[in-house]
């Protein structure tokens, strides 16, 4: 197939975002921000056996591509325009393309995100690198270098789902018995199927701190506490596990190293001033405090318990190391 | 090494750009367009042995890889603002990392354009996916559905150094003999490092339509042609070539077809008003005019000669087809 017949069939419909002036075919896209908004901009590469197993379907790369990068707009505060796709392929497989075409565009409608333009070449794996553009107010933006001491420190949603989701996907003889087929595809789901917290973002910025949980709870925390200048104490018995996860470190305690060090949740991490009032919507619990207790960086637990290392996932680790 | 520190020794500089106000760091980068200006975004994807020779210095490939979206940009008539940088990395070399670093901040000096974010991982072959941001005032972009019958011609520079760099490069045995020393090396530098067609486009934009040479001179017309429904003729004499190339062409004549279809040149190729003046500086060659004469889509050469089939370059066409 012809690279631009490729794109035609299967990367070109109509962009329907007011701010998207011109989208896919010509050299580049247009796009025309709401006045007095800033621009904001996000890029993330994946690559299969790395990023996603290999057997991952086709619609489901395409919602986790656009989800991860929709998840960093979200982590900023800003409402998405539109994205670039740049799609590295090892072969013209049409059943494929149709599918993550068709998972690509389910994913765009459903955040309101227009494809505007990419770049289609052969590769010898499967890799996708997007990048993500959406808006907000000036001097809005939900920052990690932002948080301060008093801070609550709340996370939307359940942490550690997708770090058990690739056992489930990877290591299924790792899975604990106690776990149903519902839990298993709960927890796969998490996995495969990330879901940007763009409204918690959106109604917290300009009274928030914070980043999304991509390299892990902690390796985040991490980051946060490193750019604010900051340490903070965190309760883990207030840490919000989903039901699948909970049965899991009842039958396998020691994983609870997976919950807090295990990447790809794209929960949000905010650090959020004592007198806010937290919106049932924005679904946060609160699970610890920011302080200047301890040295930059570092995390206590408040009982006291020990916490794993920040052992989030690193794409250059040494092996071994 | 560690994605943070990678990132931090190699990564990371200044923004200079006033409309970059944050860069590197956060979840997603922030820009504040001039007002009234329009955001123009572009994107493309290099893979290592396809888009460029597996031996190109590390610094050149930062230097191309930065260029062919500028190209883009140049195209659209934009100013460059910034880019992201997702980079797949089969393996940590410091070597090549503090080259490649350096060529592209040079790069990116030389063209006004801040690095504001990117993402690094691990890949069986280097690739690399820029998005570039440019600003441009409201309804002036260069578009390649906006030319008329009657507008010359027009391209910027030479036309087909990088088809015949690319000759130099891989088969150095299929050129001509009497090629000296410095035309290969300039028809190398063409390949290598492109320059992107910034001045002429921005002093364009608002009067003209067009698209960059990509693809090779006669494909590309052709999408002109197609997005504005018009045919054309041109004049082979015309054709501006460097002079290493006219000793090329001399000595072999029949690569004229490689001159003609070969990508890589990154020139403009613009359809401009009769009444238009050029600038010395635009650089600019009158090879023919759009017409209405044939069916659409279609050239034909002023004194009848036979052209190449559009023989651009296609990522996806079949082996042998």
């Amino acid at each position: 197939m012809q690279e631009f017949d490729l794109i035609h069939r299967y990367f070109d419909w109509p962009a329907t975002h007011r701010a998207v002036s011109l989208a896919v075919g010509d050299d580049a896209a247009i796009l025309t921000p709401p006045p007095g908004e800033q621009l904001v901009v996000a890029t993330d590469m994946l690559v299969a056996g790395r990023h996603f197993p290999d057997a991952t379907a086709a619609d489901a790369i395409a919602h986790k591509a656009l989800a991860v990068n929709l998840s960093d707009l979200a982590a900023m505060g800003a409402t998405p325009l539109g994205f670039t796709l740049s799609l590295g392929l090892p072969e013209t497989d049409s059943a494929w393309l149709e599918s993550f075409s068709t998972g690509l565009r389910a994913a765009a409608d459903r955040w309101g995100c227009d494809l505007v333009g990419g770049d289609t070449v052969r590769a010898p794996q499967l890799t996708l690198s997007i990048t993500a553009f959406g808006s907000i107010a000036r001097g809005t933006a939900i920052r990690r270098d932002g948080a301060r001491a008093g801070d609550r420190l709340a996370v939307t949603g359940t942490v550690g789902d997708a770090a058990l989701g690739l056992v489930v996907a990877l290591q299924p003889d790792q899975v604990p018995s106690g776990l149903n087929d519902a839990d298993r595809a709960y927890l796969l789901d998490r996995l495969d199927r990330p879901e940007p917290r763009l409204a918690a973002g959106q109604a917290l910025c300009g009274q928030a701190a914070g980043l999304d949980i991509s390299d892990g709870l902690l390796q985040d925390l991490g980051h946060l506490l490193d750019a604010s200048g900051l340490s903070a104490e965190i309760d883990l018995d207030a840490v919000p596990l989903s039901p699948a996860a909970r049965r899991w470190l009842d039958a396998r305690p020691a994983d609870i190293d997976r919950v807090l060090g295990g990447g790809d949740d794209y929960e949000l991490l905010l650090a959020l001033p004592p007198g806010l009032a937290l919106e049932p919507a924005w679904d946060l619990t609160v699970i610890g405090r920011l302080d200047e207790a301890g040295p930059v960086g570092t995390v206590r637990e408040r009982a006291g318990r020990p916490l794993p290392g920040r052992r989030g996932y690193n794409h250059f680790r040494e092996e071994g190391a």
